[in-house]
């Protein structure tokens, strides 16, 4: 051992004890007869005293200099400080020293190592082990490893088994696009990275394993969004023997075991919501419920009274934005130009303020009496004080524009408070979704997703009709986790395989291994997956998967600390039986 | 829920309920007025019988056509059993089915599901999912669940932190070879599948982390022998501030923990051996001393006797078989022939029976007298009733020789004993060998592995000898864990990429990240890495890993179950700019 005590483990109890510290030098003051070093390491910092009478003139002109994130280590008398630092648990002592070694001298980081730090972005990717010393990232990953721990010991006790499943597996062209792997003893194919491990926990369902779970990194190769990873781990799970409510009200139960062991909050049961009742009152299928500002619609309202803005549109959306008749005309055009904008698209926004005095102001107050903006206020729910913005357009993209805005305005006005937990169970989702693009079905969750019982005939006759036993969990405003039950049965798998535009061939190259399994006694099952990296995220009151991620890559898939991805060696390629071509082949 | 209980969990306290069970038929009998049908799930079997005085006749009738591993769901009343079976925890009861229902009908199984099966190896892997239903096979995998959870939480409770390192990294030419990935975004690049996360874990150190752990999956593209998979876990660990018996005390309790908590044996301190004792006693690092059998080196007292057959070679060596006096001439050709097969290689084997009398009988007794041959006799350590085999030639292929007889003699006598646990500390490793082939040093464990400090002088003037801080942890014979004390020092890492035939080009552009973070204070720092499949493998008493992982790849690399890999679609070669050559371009 190279120390006796950790830099977080000492105070007045300790006093006259000799100790040994190891650690990094986190701040250095001299005060010309006296050197006060902070040492640091994981668990905390201890202070060290060199003093010109009682230190050793050798150690003390060590002291001299020492620079910050030196690596040294001390020998010394615990000793009770003057004045006291009652913020720290070793606020109480400091370390008389007497022997100094370092152990390894650093070069001067490239940023301050400090909560908040100078360093940019790409600085601090570069450096990222640099980067993880400072405290608010360390802890990130500290509460990432409590909330992994507390996840696995729940799931164990109640029963799930942690199966590890294969990452070199086979590419399927349905959904995202996979990683893939040349084999090099099997040259000209390839493995691909798993998606998900979807079809291995239902193999273990067949296989009999009744509860799976798997904290599990997963792959696609998709042109990255900020704050999305090629790479990104799932809770992943699944049950026998149970029906949607099963899966349900378990993993609620996990949510509030975690929330309450981790954050020490108790969360009552989850609300549920329908996929179209979020549509039409959130715009948007994974709703932030810790705010009001529902969707009221207004088509009943305000169309046929002379507004043509209006009376050409599919729908005619409010929303109450609280305490919002106080807007100055410039805040209130602020809002306008950002629904404008390019990446919003909207055309504009209507507004009413509705007074103290309980009267009305509006743009558009030549087409509306104050007893029409009495309905809309009435219909969004704003009361006196509050402002009503209106939007008005093609049903779908109407209300993905009032939900964003509905989610900028929250933000600005601190309605999205980091602390409170607000869960959401979205259920009903449609089975499949029509792509203009494809001219074809796609599935909305996964092709392994069952219809509900009493859609099955509408399969034939109105298959954009059909309802799927699928649900997303939602954490204030982030889906964290989504499942099914799933089909386990060869018949009905097929007849979704097609509809979804796969050939009888297809089907059978891709996946018959799993409608071959289905025909030796598969049992009903479904099962949920959560993205572990965004729900420590949320849990942690971020939305910034990043910071919750050891080594991140950036938006263009690289890891700028090593510099991945990079060229290959040619005999390398040549094993592979692989040529690289030009990007642009003519 | 599809069920109020599962099929292990009645008994006679549940007398009279009413329950609902859902799970695979197991066996039907039918004797003609009545049938039982056993109905087993993850948990147990419960017997269901079917009566045509006392059940619904229709259900009755259903029963009747009831096959092994159908689905079925069945609603009835717990009543006693006439007849109690005490070996099974519902043995008391029978459930008095009313109602039945097939979930979904099966067919025949390929194979039976029993825990002896009839089915080869390689329809046991195409059907994997029938195969895991089986309760040797899906036990195996529940005490891998349970030795993980037990070492995530000692490892946590010790203050290690998990921490996840990424899959999509770079690759590195030095060691196995690599998985590669090619990257769609950065064409004409790469990332590498981890062959470990040894540089991660060293930075992670770095940063401040202290003490991390992770159950990580890592990625040989090697030519797989028997019973070696591409992919495979690892339990990877690493600390800081320590030196070679931290690590060793810290895993030492972790293998002691688990052996007590999973199979409740106490396991005393570990014994230690340095390399070198291992390979002159056992002619291998991984003895198993389970049992003795320890060479004998005989050059002293067979050499120069005028045996020419043991005058000219390197090394004459021998180990004592307990009881192997009473074997027969033709036994003992046996053993002769054995080690003559061509992947043994040696020339024969020199027999000496020390018979109950005293006196000895050997194939050599013209050369040596009993005088000799009781010389023999002690330095191998045979007594009365032994057998002596003597082998000569150059040392090393000989004592891989003795060492392969050795566990074989062993194992046909019954001494390796799967209940015992002999766990073993190897340390003193040499830190290079040579090879003949490449003209050039290896390392022993890898290029980040320390050299000690006595031996550091060595490096400039006999590479050679120098020994490392390096140790690997035995069990029962194998190999279960492997680790070393770092370099952290930039200057010390160049000298050992030099040594290894590095340019300081090559080892910038591979490892320049870490040299580079060696210089903003990096610390002390060392760890281990423990295969889990062999360490659960062992800990239930095989030594075969391919049972412990619920879908394994066969020898070729392949699951032949999901038939992976594949050939692509050429869409996905060419989104990744690269053309499959053929095997043999001219």
């Amino acid at each position: 051992m190279l120390r006796s005590h950790h830099c977080g483990a000492l105070n007045e109890n300790h006093s006259d004890e000799e100790v040994t510290l190891a650690g990094w030098v986190q701040k250095v003051r001299n005060k010309g007869f006296i050197v006060w070093v902070d040492i640091r390491d994981r668990y905390g910092i201890t202070q060290l005293v060199f003093d010109q009478e009682r230190t050793p003139e050798m150690v003390y002109k060590k002291s001299l200099v020492l620079g910050r994130e030196d690596v040294i280590q001390i020998k010394g008398k615990v000793i009770e400080r003057e004045s006291k630092n009652p913020s720290m648990t070793t606020g109480g002592i400091e370390i008389l020293v007497e022997e100094l070694t370092v152990m390894n001298a650093a070069k001067t980081p490239p940023f301050t190592i400090e909560n908040q730090t100078d360093g940019g972005d790409e600085l601090r990717m570069q450096y990222r082990y640099l980067d993880l010393r400072r405290t608010p990232v360390r802890e990130n990953l500290i509460f990432r490893h409590k909330v992994t721990m507390a996840v696995r010991n729940f799931l164990s006790q109640a029963d799930f088994i942690d199966v590890e499943t294969p990452y070199l597996i086979k590419s399927t062209p349905e959904g995202a696009r996979d990683f893939v792997v040349p084999s090099r003893m099997n040259s000209g194919q390839f493995y691909a990275l798993p998606q998900s491990p979807q079809t291995f926990k239902q193999l273990l369902m067949i296989a009999g394993f009744d509860k799976y779970f798997q904290i599990v990194k997963c792959f696609r190769d998709e042109d990255l969004r900020a704050d999305r990873q090629p790479e990104f781990t799932q809770i992943d799970c699944e049950m026998t023997f149970i029906e949607q409510e099963d899966v349900l009200l378990q993993f609620e139960a996990m949510i509030q075991h975690l929330i309450k062991e981790i954050k020490g909050v108790t969360l009552e049961d989850f609300p549920r919501m329908t996929f179209t009742e979020a549509i039409e009152k959130y715009g948007n299928d994974k709703p932030d419920i810790r705010f009001g500002m529902t969707f009221g619609e207004l088509n009943a309202l305000a169309q046929n009274k002379g507004f043509n803005v209006f009376d050409s549109q599919e729908l005619v959306v409010g929303i109450a934005v609280p305490g919002g008749a106080n807007m100055t005309r410039k805040e209130i055009d602020a809002w306008i130009e950002w629904v404008k904008r390019p990446q919003m698209g909207a055309k504009g926004l209507v507004w009413v303020k509705c007074n103290e005095d309980g009267s009305y102001k509006s743009t558009v107050d030549k087409f509306f009496s104050e007893d029409d903006l009495s309905q809309w206020a009435d219909a969004t729910g704003a009361k006196a004080g509050d402002l009503i913005f209106v939007m008005a357009g093609a049903a779908q993209a109407t209300r993905t524009q009032l939900s964003a805005l509905r989610m900028e305005i929250a933000e600005q006005l601190g309605l999205r408070k980091s602390d409170r937990f607000a869960p959401l169970w979205v259920t009903d989702f449609p089975l499949l979704k029509w792509d203009d693009e494809t001219q074809r079905h796609h599935a909305m969750h996964h092709p392994f997703t069952s219809p509900k019982k009493e859609d099955l005939e509408l399969l034939d006759t109105d298959p954009g009709k059909v309802m799927a036993n699928a649900y997303d969990l939602v954490l204030n405003g982030n889906e964290i986790g989504g499942g099914s039950i799933r089909i386990h049965d060869t018949a009905l798998q097929e007849k979704i395989f097609r509809l979804l535009g796969f050939t009888e061939k297809e089907a059978q190259e891709q996946f018959g291994f799993l409608m071959d399994a289905f025909q030796y006694g598969a049992p009903p099952h479904g099962g949920i997956a959560l993205g572990l990296d965004r729900l420590v995220a949320i849990l942690s009151g971020s939305e910034t998967i990043r910071d919750f991620i050891a080594f991140p890559k950036n938006n263009n898939g690289r890891d700028v600390m090593i510099d991945a991805p990079a060229m290959l060696e040619d005999a390398q390629l040549e094993e592979l039986c692989l040529k690289s071509l030009p990007k642009d082949p003519l």
